[in-house]
């Protein structure tokens, strides 16, 4: 970079909306309104303002533009608080900040990016009575007292707000969602269509909806099949590949009898794939094992696994869409889209049927 | 929530500065100082300004507040665009955002998620003009003119922005790096020490700082083994796993003769540990390997990877702590810091030297 090119940009920087108006040949009042997109305008009048400001390198500034017009022009997004990565995997995380920055990014908001600490009181309505943002994606909320009083006061208040892949039974809240019983169905169905009769399940905290929608799912695969539920066969972890690792010494001893196992999230199956193997029993080998997410993680392990995809980019494209929607329109109609999942076979849940270390 | 609470909360929507004034006996001026911080203010005032704020539920307008200042009271953190998550690990980009998030929240400011499109024009300065912003943090950027030539432009216009994990030599841009020459150094030397005469090296893209050292710490190493350089041993992926895998089979005929492996991210060790493994070979077992990043994934690979810890979460939010200073003082003394990293050994590198399938 010479410095002829860097006085340029300092010319550039103080180049102003009466700079702008003079090169256009028309008022300031006409500028600004070409630039906060309000009253009546000629197409000839705005081309000529946008050319000038483009021959200008004129930006207008963003904030006396969202201070004339009461808007941030930024969505907040609120993802829980990970310190060292456990409960909200990475790459679920990372797929839901891309659909939804991606979105946002086209229709030219930004994405504020707002940690849940686990202990703060939520207070959702705070945020949008600070006007930092212009509407709020949730990510990761648990169905508990405190949270489920926090969407209610925000829903009521009629606020643009989305939940994703949450959903609060007895509660119409705003959320785009996945089909985890389907997907819960379809892993649980294949695992008997080969052959097992029993399948044990490691699922997760019961105060996310989706542990809730995997065990009805569970559990209609399993009455479809004629099998009545045996709660010796359930466990629960908290998503995190440490807990399915510790639910090894629980359901090594039951491989004995039963070979299938269904975990709620790949993390979980990876733990306990470990564990397992510590005990010498081998998944895709010794027994059959399948994941919940379709991570990056899956394809990494040996055996590969198998696992249930969901379109979490997709999800977060669709939130972020709506609530530019509700943010932009006084159409308040109540938001529940549902996205399809869909199973993935792989190694891990090939095993044959059998009996064995007997 | 009863009816009763939410209409106190809509009572608190409406509570304005008169009534914060009115209630602890201040001018709405005096009120506006102390939400400012500006001018001088007895403790008194202050401390009964604001509890008459929190009594009411009173929030200051933030765009109101941003435009008197000219400040947003957020920082940007400048990403490169995932679609699905290929060069940058997730892993890595969740703990940097974490560090940041963390210590921005401490000072009250909002993270500010901007994507950075690979095949947009780099304009850093454009993001300051639009004022969404009161100062950047730079994720990923790649030593190229276009790159190169932004940041230049950024750091003579005085901006406060810092880089993470990424220098540029031959130019002082603030920057908060890890010392991966070392950690390099660190890695090669264990491969070594345990007997290894030779050592194979999949290295990253040279657009990227990190690449370049690690290539150093290599070549230190072996140096002080009284090892000559053997470019037929360095190989070059594009740090996603899939190169690694691919890396594999010009690999695999090598470990007739030297069975250490060092790769310069995690990913593409796993990959390569894949690749390897259809060929015959295990890691751990036929040949030592590591890793580098010490992500998530390392610990969920069979067996467990070696590799170097890198202070990504600290790293995060020093670079926070520093941009923050640039934004709100006018001392503009350079930024280089430079973290230290460590080995983290693990069964992947523990094999016995042999010569094997001759």
């Amino acid at each position: 970079m010479n410095a002829c090119t860097y006085s340029d940009k300092e010319v550039n920087i103080i180049a102003n909306r009466k700079e702008v108006a003079k090169l256009a040949g028309v008022s300031e009042a006409t500028v600004s309104r070409v630039f906060n997109n309000s009253g009546p305008l000629r197409e000839e009048t705005k081309r000529k303002v946008l050319q000038a400001a483009k021959e200008l390198n004129y930006h207008p500034n963003a904030i006396a533009q969202s201070f004339a017009r009461g808007k941030s022009n930024n969505i907040g997004v609120i993802v829980p608080y990970l310190p060292k990565v456990n409960l909200m995997s990475t790459y679920y995380f990372s797929e839901l900040l891309n659909g939804i920055g991606t979105k946002l990014g086209e229709f030219g908001y930004g994405l504020l990016l707002l940690f849940q600490q686990a202990n703060e009181p939520k207070d959702y309505v705070k945020l949008f009575l600070s006007q930092r943002v212009d509407g709020c994606i949730i990510l990761g909320s648990k169905n508990i007292p405190g949270e489920v009083a926090a969407l209610e006061n925000l829903h009521q208040l009629n606020l643009p707000y989305c939940l994703v892949n949450q959903s609060f039974s007895g509660y119409s809240f705003h959320s785009i969602d996945a089909d985890h019983i389907n997907g819960s169905f379809q892993a649980v169905s294949s695992l008997l269509n080969k052959g097992h009769k029993q399948i044990i399940f490691l699922n997760g905290p019961m105060e996310y909806s989706n542990s809730v929608e995997r065990l009805k799912g569970y559990e209609k695969a399993i009455t479809k099949a004629g099998i009545p539920l045996n709660e010796k066969l359930l466990f629960q972890g908290n998503y995190s590949r440490k807990s399915g690792f510790q639910a090894a010494i629980h359901i090594g001893p039951l491989l004995e009898n039963c070979q299938a196992i269904f975990t709620a999230n790949d993390r979980m199956a990876i733990g306990l794939m470990q564990g397992l193997s510590s005990l010498g029993y081998l998944a895709g080998d010794d027994y059959s094992l399948i994941g919940y997410d379709d991570s990056d993680l899956s394809t990494m392990t040996s055996p590969p696994l198998s696992t249930v995809n969901v379109p979490l980019f997709e999800m977060g494209q669709l939130a972020a869409e709506k609530v530019l929607q509700l943010a932009s329109t006084d159409d308040k109609t109540e938001i529940h889209e549902c996205l399809p999942v869909s199973l993935i076979e792989r190694a891990s849940s090939l095993n044959k049927i059998k009996r064995f270390k007997v």
